[in-house]
């Protein structure tokens, strides 16, 4: 193996400084490549008219990034060197083939030509395109000597007429314009927004690398290729790239020419390929992971260009750390850290056959993007209403729910629907909530849908879709594409939900089962889920939930005729017409829990008290009001004034949470009886169950005495009638700022905290979700940034985590054993899981398929904060 | 002179323990009375046959209040007792007079007789009753030695129906019964209620004196009364008080029969008459305050039975104060703490005469009662529309605006009425809000009231109230009133804003006067105003404002064709037709800045920019929809469809404050020039001008950057273009949370810091005080005292408190000079701005009418601070 580095533009290099005459040059960290540099001096110099030096300048940054400047070929060329370049090759086809690439290459990244307001097409292609044409050529390799000589004076010309300059001709000015343009492309607005997307510190800054020229574009003989030392797509342990014969670098990925797989270079050039094949091994063992790298062949003869850590998918991603950590070439802590926490999801979701993605790409069916809520994809047809989607599903119809919003009565039709589709809302409204716990594919706040509830039809783009027809939804993109398309389900959950698989005829499912026992192995937090229901409770468990950490009973009063017997209650006159309707919803609330507790077991289950304000049970339109009143014997008018009566200017900030339960404390003593009876009942079948039951919206100490005193009073009761005696727990949401604020009073009374970060986060930004739409993608646009982030979807550390981090401390000062934990949205996201475990909480919670996701989350802050390993990007 | 001080019951008193036989109690502190205190033991003895000792118990607290127990009168006496009373005073009659004032006494204070839940009357008055009139008796005065036993039967009877017990006979048992209920009586509800009401701490507790008997009712040469030092009610220093010959104590008060002034005991018995004239003096000089002092003639010899500070108007605390300052009894500093800041306000407000009232009372007139949000008295004819307000008032109507709740549109209409009642809404509503600072009488939340919007009709009890009817508002009480009832302007008003009256012709401006002078040389902190308009501006320096710390720009948007130009700007269809509109608001908006810094001259003067979300400026009915349309030529529809397009879930929570300056910089760009151009009208005019321009509801240092950039560059142009320069500042709110969590890092932008405790208190609490009136009675009530106050009206120290001391403590650490005021409602509540004294603030600010209620409040704060005088209860 042999390579040709010569310059490595770092502060450290010395020969590079002599290259520049001295000039010093304050440079960022450079990628280490860890192969063998040979002998730095060729001989030659920059701009010697005899036998010149000509240089690659590339970015040296440790990942690729849209927009960066990337590489500039045949640097130093000018109409005196090219002529040396002929005299030393005896090559003139070869010399002006490298000087109009270097002329297209420099006026496009570094001079600019083609970013003009007002040009369309590309300057230099154009120029080529038309060359061709003019030449009866088929690929650029047919043009002759002159042909191409014709070309630099064009591309020249073109150089001019763009940028109102002469083409530099000093082979120094072009080297520091090149520098240049690779430092400044760091902070281009492309690249900006792509570390932006991936979490990449904007303090990282790139390095430059300058090498002499080798050329794979001398003729036949040469040739140029880029490979993976494994598959980036699947993460399969095989070589996989791409070349092309008589070609340099740009070419292969310009697409100009269509590249041959890299395994045929077997064919063309044995020796090389056997070469290649031992450089493979080389990489990876050197830098043991997976590597992305460009050769040159020149005459036969195999040059290394460069060689970075490859970027893959999700799936790739476990796969190759799983593999890496079973060869031994990283430990399992290592492989954790390689694993971007989200991209466990791609192997947790239906996803679109990439074929059929890309063809609707091809055809324009893609007509609207909006915030991907929940993960996977789902084709259905369209419905305009909860009542629609579960009737259409009933008579054996895939449909997917599109809403301006949706609200708890929506619940069952979301249940029925294939997924939800909603023109308002953000990652953290109630459409993205619901559906990512109940695992459904969900996009919300896609504003350019204009919805008629009335005509039952949307408009998005040019496209108008009726109710019934088909549309299908990417839920890890946000984009919505007309027409069906088809989705597959992944191994993983045939293996854990459906069961129709079994874990050892899964190619995938084992990449996730190991990661998940490192992952377990190493975390120090338990997680929890938020489940309202026994399957959902279920599927939990199957993704690892080691309890409840909240179940709103809330959702449990809107399943059939339930919802008349709670609006009975709510229009009950007095506190006895109350409880008589409140003894109805008893039964029922209590087999909901005893569903729960059979399922979840000897885990706990924190179930939170009521929570909505009371309006949003009541019928919010004509039908429903009518309904109502025939179904409970009072007029329409009662039922009116209720809802006038109920109604709120600021519902979130309302006669809600635990102040509901204090204006009715026969709602608490209600569901602290069906909590306990049930809780008694599975106790008595020997299961050893643990219910903890949580107060929301307490902002004051005396607000959890006047609840807990209602709970222990029924416990008390419940437990001299049933003969049995249950381990409960009283706590509460801290959700409130003022809670967090005196979390060491309130701390006195609650036995467990749980971090409610949605409210919490509503109320310390001073901003409801629901209505964070209008001016949320302006705040955490690259433009204003005024938000790094969606703190709705990553928890804001710098503010709410400030308060989480006083209710702790205050919480411990008080009563130093306090279990506390989260259980907002923020409870599956992995930097915001990170932020808890440094925090100090006891365990997460999240929806059921956000559970693997902070269990790696999890294991990874436990590695972080070793302080020996970080998440690698 | 004379008195006859037995036992004072507290734990250093001897002879108490030994009269008790050495049973220890654990008391409280004692009223000390500081009156020399005459030799101790009487020689006789409690239950002793031949020469009882009676004796009275009576509370020692340092205040009265209403439910505790007062007095227990001729302690001692039982069947063989009474006998001896007579054998020593040969006077059966006054025997059994005494006794049966004693039995029914002790029935009521200490056996609770008349406590049960279906008793009705009083069981001794009735039997009183009854007896006198068998006998034919006008007065109990007239009943026989005979006729008073029986009564003594009849009323042990009465105990024995209504306890279940017998009356107890034992004179030992009878005077521990009496001491402990009068230490029980210090936690009964009314007792606590009181306490609450008037901020007196629990932990004072009551001492019990326990007194030998003297007798006002041995015959016409005896008699008993009630007197204060000074008058209560106006606070002239002129002897003020009631006597009754042949009476006990309580007849005084009882008004069983009607006693005489006191004036008039110079004509019964001129020595003593003389002997009070002198105690009043001493009383004077050892209490240092009004007295309000028992006595009691026996057989024409004058003896003390108590004294304390006497309660009284505020009219009269204010002129008690000063005068005594005046005459040297009390420094300057302790007339300062003997005036509750709230008292102030009677002497600017206008009153109902106190007969008219009265009769209003007697008459049944008074038929609901709600928080009384604006302090005054008004009449006028009702109103159900700020538009009917309008009109009407301009036919030289007077009316009172009666409505659920207010909005800003309303403004001109509430200007036009005498006074607000609304149904809903707290002590900060909007209503609430505007009303205080136009300094209107307002009453909110009278939940009583039953409006029927369309029939313009409201009900309140068993009354109907038809548009145009007359009622009264009582600002004071929050009494609702049928009928007219005639104001009075107070002097005061009369000197400092209509200048109807010169200072030296009123007698009670110089108290005023004296007591603000004395503030102003005492408190350190600055006092600003909260006003929109020259003529609120103008009334503000007249309280002594300094400057104003919260000009809310959007109320200029509502004034005449405004609206319909802000409408424009609302619904333009892009930033080039937003300019436009904007162009024309901006003369309007710099004529009234212009008017505003005439008026505040050198003083600084704070101006938010645009606050509200832009829904609250469109139409709301479908009149004013038409209206819209037609004036700004466009279709109802897109009218409509701008109004649904801005409507939000939670508005208090939405696009508001700088969120939409940072979506439409347009809007701050115009609101910076109008301010900045009519600041340099004014400097040019000669004036040192001092605007100080204040960002809303920033949460995140990037908002204010991105606004103060605007304003700057606003800034330059203006003054480039003027041709002057202006001494300006930019700041911002602190009213979110994150703001004062992150306020070191906003301080790095923000020149000065507003806490609007308004807004920080509803997303602290996480509480809408909107919609707080659903819970908030029950939150603030006895019962349940989850909130020691409502917050919206005293600042929460513990949980609110704890965020102004981290914002201001942050905000100094990054700017040490960062100027910091209040502007909430907050600033006008003397235990808040006590706060804000003693967080370390520069100022206060509030509406005009508070003003002199916050200068006295920062005086004692700044008195408290030197920890040598607290504020008396």
């Amino acid at each position: 193996m042999s390579s040709k580095w010569v310059y490595q533009f770092n502060e450290g290099d010395k020969s590079m400084k002599n290259l520049l005459g001295g000039k010093g040059a304050n440079l960022a960290e450079m990628t280490s490549i860890g192969l063998p540099v040979p002998p730095g001096d060729t001989g030659k110099k920059l701009g010697d008219v005899a036998d010149p030096l000509l240089l690659s300048v590339r970015s040296g940054a440790r990942a690729s990034m849209p927009g960066m400047m990337d590489t500039v070929l045949n640097l130093g060329l000018n109409d005196t060197t090219v002529e040396g370049v002929i005299a030393t090759t005896g090559n003139p086809r070869f010399a002006y083939d490298c000087y109009r690439r270097f002329v297209s290459m420099y006026g496009d990244v570094v001079l600019g030509c083609n970013e003009g307001g007002d040009i369309e097409g590309d300057v230099f292609e154009d120029r080529l395109e038309a060359m061709k044409k003019a030449k009866g050529a088929a690929f650029d390799t047919e043009l002759t000597a002159d042909d191409l000589k014709q070309l630099v004076a064009e591309y020249k010309a073109a150089v001019k007429d763009t940028t109102g300059g002469d083409f530099p001709d000093d082979p120094r000015a072009q080297l520091w314009g090149a520098i240049s343009a690779v430092f400044g492309s760091w902070g281009n607005d492309r690249a900006v927004a792509y570390r932006r997307m991936y979490g990449i510190p904007d303090d990282w800054g790139t390095a430059v690398n300058v090498q002499t020229m080798v050329y794979g574009n001398t003729g036949d003989e040469s040739g140029t290729g880029v490979a993976f030392t494994r598959n980036p797509a699947s993460g399969e342990n095989e070589f996989y790239g791409e070349f092309l014969v008589n070609a340099q670098g740009e070419d292969v990925v310009a697409g100009v020419r269509t590249p041959r797989p890299a395994v045929e270079l077997e064919e063309v050039w044995p020796d090389v390929y056997a070469q290649l094949m031992e450089i493979r091994q080389t990489l990876e063992s050197e830098m043991r992971d997976m590597q992305d790298f460009e050769f040159t062949i020149e005459k036969g003869r195999l040059f290394m260009l460069q060689t970075r850590n490859g970027k893959r998918t999700g799936i790739a991603a476990i796969r190759i750390a799983v593999d890496m950590a079973d060869q031994g070439l990283i430990t399992p802590d290592q492989a954790l850290m390689r694993i971007e926490p989200e991209q466990l999801n791609q192997l947790l979701r239906p996803i679109f056959g990439p074929e059929d993605k890309l063809r609707a790409v091809e055809e324009g069916r893609i007509k609207a993007k909006g915030l991907p809520a929940g993960p996977g994809a789902a084709s259905g047809r369209v419905v305009f209403s909860a009542a629609d989607a579960e009737a259409w599903a009933a008579r054996g119809e895939q449909v997917l729910l599109v809403r301006d919003f949706t609200s708890p009565k929506d619940i069952r039709g979301m249940d029925a629907a294939q997924g939800i589709l909603t023109a308002q809302g953000g990652m953290t409204s109630h459409a993205a909530l619901v559906a990512r716990q109940m695992g459904k594919v969900c996009i919300v706040g896609c504003s350019a849908l204009d919805i008629d509830m009335k005509a039952r039809t949307f408009k998005a783009d040019d496209a108008t879709v009726n109710e019934g027809d088909w549309i299908s939804i990417d839920g890890f993109t946000g984009e919505v594409i007309l027409g069906q398309l088809e989705t597959r389900p992944p191994e993983v959950l045939q293996v854990l939900l459906e069961k129709s698989m079994k874990a050892e005829e899964s190619g995938s499912y084992r990449y996730y089962a190991e990661i998940m026992e490192w992952a377990d192995n190493t975390r120090t937090l338990g997680v929890r889920t938020n489940a309202d229901q026994p399957d959902q409770s279920s599927d939990a468990i199957a993704f690892g939930a080691e309890g409840i950490g909240l179940c709103r009973t809330e959702h449990m009063f809107f399943g059939g005729e339930r919802i008349m017997t709670v609006r009975e209650m709510i229009l009950a006159d007095d506190k006895v017409a109350r409880e008589a309707a409140l003894a109805k919803l008893l039964p029922m609330q209590r087999d909901d829990f005893a569903g729960i507790f059979r399922v979840m077991g000897e885990r706990p289950v924190t179930v939170r008290t009521l929570d909505p304000p009371l309006h949003e049970f009541l019928p919010h339109d004509d039908i429903d009001t009518r309904e109502t009143a025939t179904a409970l014997g009072i007029s329409e008018d009662v039922v009116r004034a209720k809802v006038e009566d109920l109604h709120e200017s600021n519902p979130m900030l309302g006669h809600r949470g635990c102040r509901l339960g204090i204006a009715y404390p026969e709602i608490t003593a209600m569901q602290a009886r069906a909590i306990l009876e049930a809780a008694c009942v599975v106790q008595k079948e020997g299961v050893d169950v643990h219910p903890e039951i949580m107060i929301p919206l307490v902002g004051v100490k005396k607000e959890l005495e006047d609840q807990t005193a209602v709970v222990r009073r029924v416990a008390a009761e419940v437990f001299a009638e049933q003969g049995v005696t249950v381990d409960y727990l009283v706590g509460t949401m801290i959700e409130i700022p003022r809670a967090a604020l005196t979390a060491d009073k309130i701390a006195e009374v609650a036995e467990f905290f749980s971090f409610g970060t949605n409210d919490l986060t509503q109320m310390t930004f001073g901003v409801s979700r629901d209505d964070a739409g209008k001016f949320l993608p302006q705040y955490v646009s690259e433009e204003k940034e005024i938000w790094p982030a969606d703190p709705f979807a990553t928890l804001d550390q710098e503010g709410v985590g400030q308060l989480v981090e006083i209710g702790i401390e205050r919480g411990r000062s008080t009563r130093p054993d306090l279990k506390i934990g989260i259980c907002g949205e923020h409870g599956g996201d992995p930097e915001s899981v990170k932020f808890c475990h440094r925090a100090g909480m006891n365990y997460v919670s999240c929806s059921p398929f956000r559970i693997p996701v902070a269990r790696l989350a999890l294991a990874q802050a436990a590695i972080e904060e070793r302080g020996e390993l970080t998440l690698e990007k």
